[in-house]
């Protein structure tokens, strides 16, 4: 296996773009990355493109790399559509790297791009329940109902005004403050800290600070998640160029190294191997040798608040039920021992499901050349993305790992 | 690279299953497979699976493989769901192959899993039209209307009564024979040869043979091509399990080996370099160190029978525009110089688009292990496989080709 860099990485700023599809956003996103390389899209040699969503959205099915592509004259290579719900990019990333890696091609594309927002609500809300298994919809959404609605008789929202995925987090979040005694207030602290970091960043779809009390007082979603702790709705592209390492000096001064990439999905197995992010992490600190007191900088899929708590004692950041602790310390803000989600996390800066793994990606990219601006964080060199997606029994159906360095 | 080896396959019998489901339809072709590679399922390591129409026809999108995997207790390693319309699963089988040639993993699933049969016929169709750009689908449309529908001022009929592919084969088919004087004959002889073939094949959708006569005889689908000139809609699977040279001795007394696997898209480019058939001939041959002479057995995309005759001459096999004079010989017929889809190929073994892919590399497998019955090619040592998908600009959006051995 080759060493292999991100030679470029570019994103579209996620947002609510009505006007704008996938070609258009795909093309911002790839010309950033190609301009960031110096590289001219002739010396692309193959192409992987994540997306989720665009079959129930769009109508557009089967062949989207090639339909966006194609649109910005990036055609005859390999392509390839890769899919895992939210993880869908990273996929696609991880499976670029292993073009280079394996020594198949020298350059490739990583593309994630997704249009979730369309003036009708419900077929955006549908394309996350595609990422169950549609089978047993009906039975998930029966269980993840809050008590509140239990009581009241009420029918299940779940999927109806909301992502059936805020169901999923709302009874996870429950579950850890009644065993762990964590906090409303630790969810509303780490949806304060994303909100915060997205003000700083020029590509994130939400740029306001909120202080935890307002993120308390926004519309309760589903007990305890209030919207301000949720990831919105959105649009956008992310894209990266790997290179072999031999290629990267044509491309950078500056490459990024990608030390480690994993992808595990989801076991029945999780009480005697540990739930899936801790599996995927474990992989990729095997594979680059490196362990999470190496970690700098880090981007998580914070779908919801509580669920960046959790990933945090999966990784390893505390122990299990320290998360609230480690939220109490201030230790993954910025200025903090290991700030996490300085991009605004999907909270903030938006999760266009089909473009968030490679958007993650793109943050540690800018972190590890020391052009976060503002949120910088100085002398990072380790960064470490971690992105999920989808579910069955009750557990990611894909996570994947990276690590990055300078 | 290291070298890389089919250990075990397997497939369901092509069909209209009303009553199958995805799940069960992957179990039996999965089972079939490791058993075999006399492989159980945990050995297991990496899981790519392809298919292009569930979304439409079942509303499962994003994780298909983890839905249909875990049912049958295939869980924690990773799993991606590849996407490249009719190229689905053999761009599955590309990256399992990736997997294993780089030493990332020792053995891979790679699955093609489809259901294109429901109630609803439109569903089907609405499947066949996501594998073009839907944003130009009507103009599509329109240039492909037959002479007959425009001398009517009928509307045209693409995408309605039948899948929108047939008006593009058609109109293919109209225009070799208007500059080489192909002729209807040619395309019939070679559907019967296929249906001749399917009928020999336990695991073909249809199994009646046909004279010419008789498939010229068969309804109008759009001209010149009639019913039996086109292949079905039908469900299926077919599974493969790949596996490192080091590690094909365990599994296997006689492994096929994975020579080539090349994946392109189409070009805009295509009076300079070939169009894409050619172009993904040409890496596959170069890969092998083999040629068009070399190949014993070959299974091709003839979703429809022109389709065929084009991938003669796209492939070498004979010049450009004598694809008529090869049939005249019954070249690709059994018993020919080169047997051509003697699994009976997409027209009479079927069409389920996602399972295709991974079907015509079981056939070659089995032709190669001598296992292939009365429609053995005595003494094949080196096969070929073809597969096309979707279409951008009036080429295929990706096509592989795959060359195994002995």
């Amino acid at each position: 296996m080759r060493d292999v860099a991100i030679a470029g990485a570019g994103m579209t700023r996620f947002a609510k773009y009505p006007d704008r599809g996938l070609k258009e956003l795909s093309r911002e996103a790839v010309t950033a990355a190609l301009d960031a390389a110096g590289m001219d899209k002739r010396d692309l040699e193959v192409a992987i493109v994540g997306n989720a969503a665009a079959g129930l959205t769009t109508g557009q099915e089967c062949i989207r790399a090639q339909v966006v592509l194609r649109e910005m004259g990036i055609d005859r290579i390999p392509m390839v559509n890769a899919e895992n719900a939210c993880a869908s990019s990273s996929t696609a990333f991880q499976l670029a790297w292993l073009y280079v890696a394996s020594g198949v091609y020298d350059v490739a594309l990583a593309l994630g791009v997704e249009k979730m927002y369309t003036a009708d609500k419900s077929r955006a809300l549908a394309a996350f329940s595609a990422g169950v298994d549609v089978e047993q919809l009906r039975g998930i959404m029966e269980q993840l109902k809050p008590p509140s609605e239990q009581a009241a008789g009420a029918e299940s929202g779940a999927g109806k005004s909301r992502s059936l995925f805020m169901d999923i987090y709302a009874a996870g979040a429950r579950a850890h403050m009644a065993k762990y005694g964590t906090t409303k207030e630790h969810y509303a602290r780490i949806a304060a800290k994303n909100h915060n970091n997205g003000s700083l960043n020029p590509h994130a779809q939400y740029r306001e600070r909120y202080t935890t009390e307002e993120i308390l007082a926004s519309p309760l979603v589903a007990e305890p998640l209030t919207r301000l702790m949720c990831a919105p709705i959105g649009d956008g592209a992310a894209a990266a160029v790997l290179v072999s390492a031999e290629k990267a000096a044509k491309y950078t001064t500056r490459p990024v190294w990608v030390r480690a990439s994993a992808l595990v999905s989801g076991s029945d197995d999780r009480a005697h191997e540990g739930g899936i992010t801790t599996r995927a992490a474990r992989r990729a600190f095997e594979m680059a040798g490196l362990g999470i007191n190496d970690v700098d900088v880090m981007e998580v899929h914070d779908a919801s608040a509580p669920a960046e708590l959790t990933i945090y004692e999966e990784l390893g950041l505390c122990g299990e039920g320290e998360g609230g602790r480690l939220v109490d310390e201030g230790a993954t803000e910025l200025g903090g021992r290991i700030p996490v989600n300085t991009s605004g996390g999907l909270l903030a800066k938006g999760h266009p499901v089909g473009a968030t793994g490679v958007a993650q990606l793109y943050e540690i990219w800018l972190q590890l050349r020391g052009e976060a601006g503002e949120r910088q964080v100085p002398g990072a060199r380790v960064g470490l993305t971690e992105n999920g997606g989808g579910m069955v029994r009750g557990e990611a159906a894909a996570t994947t790992v990276h690590i990055l360095t300078t």
